[in-house]
């Protein structure tokens, strides 16, 4: 039976500028991306082992999960839809942007689509460099830069009522998206 | 046979600002605190898991390992020292802060002392908190405090030779601690 959480093999990325051919020091490692976009529980250990790096001094791991409220009342789930190969793509794309500004020595997000109980990960962003700052900046920007742009829609279910997120962006993908019937 | 690195259990910290009594809203839970002084691997898993609450929605994690190169030379390890009770009470005076700060559900952190090979972890931060800004400001805030008021030092071990990473405040008390023949 096949993994139910597979992770695609890392896919080298831009690194930084590397010194010009012939002079001493070995070229930096390149960057190790990994991007997911899944129905299934993410398993958060692997996006952490997915950028390690002899090369790496500081990992750091960001875990969005569904809490227990909502404005004051009860959550029962939140729902996740995405707009898949253009949230793929802009996964793609924030991953190659956050390795080349922090000169990141891994990067890995994944985001979960469909329902998600409380408790449970909605979204992972893990980042490796050889120095702490770059991994916990490039983290930090990356969760803010997801929401901003990756189109991926969040309905809160809470006793008595439910409510999509906005998402300025999004929320006009969605629509064409239903408009059109894409699956 | 006792478990090589336990995590100590949750002892309830400072939290927000608690409603006055009468009103309408519940108490926010008490953030749980976990801290850690181990010559022993760090079990990384144990410690996001120490800090998950149903009433978060964010857990954010930083991990510092020891990486292949030190000023352009290849590390053989790093090793660790620390006036252990002054370093427990500075770890759980940092964790107690960041949890008033950022009115977290759950902090924990841990270092490693001894020998710690590449690859390996020496320091452990985690953080959650409703919402994300305060998980992840919380743990680039401690990882810096650690480093700045925790009294561990670090001997790099490179090819070629070693040297003590300096710390300030710690590099006082170690020579302190040297002098008075402390273990």
């Amino acid at each position: 039976m096949p993994d139910p959480h597979p992770l695609p093999g890392g896919a080298p990325g831009p690194a930084d500028d590397p010194p010009p051919a012939g002079q001493g020091a070995p070229d930096p490692p390149p960057c190790k991306i990994t991007t997911l976009l899944t129905p299934h529980p993410l398993d958060i250990p692997s996006f952490s082992a997915a950028v390690g790096s002899p090369a790496a001094g500081a990992v750091s791991t960001f875990v969005g999960t569904t809490r227990d409220s909502w404005d004051g009342k009860p959550t029962l789930r939140l729902e996740y839809e995405a707009y898949a190969p253009m949230a793929e793509a802009a996964l793609g794309a924030l991953a190659a942007t956050a390795a080349g500004r922090w000169g990141l020595t891994g990067f890995a997000a994944g985001h979960r689509t469909g329902t998600v109980g409380v408790g449970e990960a909605s979204v992972v962003i893990a980042a490796s460099s050889a120095h702490r700052a770059d991994a916990l900046a490039a983290v930090a920007w990356a969760i803010d830069e997801l929401k901003a742009t990756v189109p991926i829609w969040k309905k809160e279910v809470f006793v008595g009522g439910e409510v999509w997120q906005e998402n300025a962006e999004g929320r006009a993908l969605m629509m064409e998206k239903r408009q059109r019937g894409a699956g």
